[in-house]
């Protein structure tokens, strides 16, 4: 457990420096720049929490998700233009934190005793609505609706979570495995520019 | 309250395809269309009973709500240029779905001790957010607050409710009339382009 | 605390005016105006209330509120063309506002035990989200996060709350002395044009 709030506040830490970034790229001030990398990081366990009554929700329960922020804006004011090189290192801790935060969250329903379906949906919302609530405020359209398989990688490891969970596997391996199911399908989709269907037209109609 | 269950959910699933043929409109994957039509669906509900504390929150209580939006979903993917050209239709729909949304969310209100005030912003609440927050999500200015008499038509039937209410008259009739409210009146507002005032200038100030 | 409740149900006067109005030069039609105004009005409350689980809500529990709002929807519609000219006012009345908001959030945030820092998050989630939550519905990017010190004003008196609160003065004249800070701060930055520093690019970087 120890570890994995390790992780959860590495990932809460990368959340927030990319919440960081776009909103510097954005020109917002120093608090702008605080609200969406705030935004970014806690706005999926908020919403979670929020949504299943919580209480006290994520950030307001556990200091340290607040001090992750303002590192990472420290961060971002004091070495803005070397995170920008970092893409990979950025995408990788990107990818370990929305993997940590889904099954966190999943977990986080099933201990509320939701039907695991909404528990994985739980997981999910945690994962990916500090992004859409990060473009929602800097007046895009949330990236996570348009390209890359970024959701399904997180039903994918929710997925996974919920069978070896049924069948009977050890806590931790189940940990290990569903998160590693999370990156890797995020790592090749990226690599192979793999795309969920759209709906341009039906399949039984013409092409519109 | 059996067929009105039914009707809920067929509002639901009006919501749903609404929310799913704006999203592929945008060209928005899968997922994107999913989320969408969860949000334009089931949106308003969650808003209403996230503000009156109402536990399990509508989608969580219930998993039928999930069901129908997936068979929505499913219906765009498969007809999505069919159902284009059921305008009527989709209309109808829509419009049986708010009017049982707002009287529906009035009754929780009044049924967790609410204001009638108060339980009537809930019952609009319950029918015109779930729109709001599509638009919001889809990067528009909400629809709703530009044209169409869509949510004084909620506001009638809501004041219809409480006032039969108030006269004693059955529960059923009272339904059912203030159902008729909100449906004869949007039709009739879209017929005849009814719209609200705007405040392009004052009473007593010149044209701007 | 009679007087604080009559500047309290000012502010909420003054920030249903402006949403009002912005609202009105978008050419929303009457109910999206009163939802601007009201959304600009209670939103921060609102959202301080659910995530601290403070029910009922601040303004489901207290209607004067919604007459509130109303009012200045009324005034809005009836005088728009001379209001416009009443900036100066509007800013006092606004920068009340603010003010009052963030003391009683902090205030709330004591009497619910939260954390210090957590209260004093409160106070500015009340006092600037309603702004925010009206930039986002009429589709702007959120004006706090480009311009003005305008958190950073809350910031600070909500700090000097916390610090005189720590040192044992009076309540009164703890309330009186922050709200002062707030509005002074508020009131030179925007003579001065000052503004936060932006993120353009790190300390140790060349000029992007």
């Amino acid at each position: 457990m120890s570890l994995i709030y390790v992780i959860d506040l590495l990932g809460t830490f990368a959340f927030a420096l990319s919440g960081a970034l776009v909103a510097s790229d954005k020109k917002f001030d120093l608090f702008g720049v605080i609200i969406i990398a705030f935004v970014t990081a806690v706005g999926g366990g908020m919403l979670r929490d929020v949504l299943i009554n919580a209480h006290p929700i994520n950030w307001i329960g556990d200091l340290n998700y607040l001090w992750t922020i303002l590192i990472a804006v420290i961060v971002t004011f004091l070495f803005k233009s070397k995170i920008a090189h970092l893409s990979k290192t950025m995408f990788l801790f990107d990818t370990i934190g929305i993997s940590v935060f889904t099954l966190l969250g999943l977990e986080k329903g099933l201990a509320y005793n939701l039907h695991p379906i909404v528990a994985l949906i739980m997981g999910m919302i945690s994962a990916v609505f500090g992004g859409v609530l990060r473009d929602v405020l800097t007046n895009k359209i949330p990236l996570i609706f348009e390209k890359e398989i970024y959701a399904s990688a997180c039903l994918a490891g929710g997925i996974s979570y919920l069978t070896l969970s049924y069948l009977g596997v050890t806590e931790n391996i189940i940990f290990i495995i569903s998160a590693l199911v999370i990156v890797l399908i995020r790592i090749i989709s990226v690599k192979f520019h793999l795309q969920l269907p759209k709906i341009k037209d039906d399949l039984f109609g013409k092409t519109s």
